[in-house]
């Protein structure tokens, strides 16, 4: 688990709602539509991406490992380390279904998708 | 350090945008204008209030820990547990001057001025 002793790169929460999401290949998926955070442990439980049209998932939003964003310059956009498919089969749900039951069981669900390493123990 | 293993509490950043701020007293001091993340480390750096016109200080944005924030339904509002006084003489500045190098500076120095618990080693 990271910690945030010298490494900090603070960010506004405010400017990362809006950003473009790219896929592996560079490809504009969608955009972040919030941040999902947790009141209890200080933690970003994860971001939510919302594909839009371009992947065919109407009005679903995804939850996203906050740390597989990785913001790229040169796209204006965050670049995940995830195809298309990868991304199309991943949990979704209305967003206020996210966040019931604390986020926690969409937190998990996403975290096993991609494989991600937990922030949490 | 808490950690987010069985407790969890999830909220919209978007919905913590904009909520008013009461100090100790209950009074009204001002609204939650961002939220500082971490990029590096999966963690909330700090919430940041604007007091507005209420105490005096012009422009000025104020961070508060993450944890200091208690949602009160009665209020509509935020309580934090310190006076006037104290959210007064807290440290301040720009917006984007408390992002600069990378928000650790600001950060450690407002979890002194609160002697808030700090999330971080």
């Amino acid at each position: 688990m990271p910690t945030a002793t010298g490494h900090t790169a603070a960010i506004r929460a405010s400017k990362v709602i809006g950003t473009k999401v790219c896929d592996a290949s560079g490809d504009h998926v969608g955009k972040i539509e919030d941040i999902i955070l947790d009141k209890q442990s200080n933690a970003i439980m994860f971001a939510v991406v919302g594909f839009g049209g371009v992947l065919g998932v109407g009005e679903k939003y995804h939850p996203l490992p906050w740390a597989a964003l990785d913001y790229v310059d040169d796209k204006k956009a965050y670049v995940v380390p995830y195809g298309e498919d990868q991304l199309k089969s991943a949990p979704s749900d209305k967003i206020d279904e996210l966040t019931k039951n604390d986020g926690a069981a969409f937190r998990d669900r996403v975290y096993d998708h991609y494989k991600a390493e937990r922030y949490w123990i």
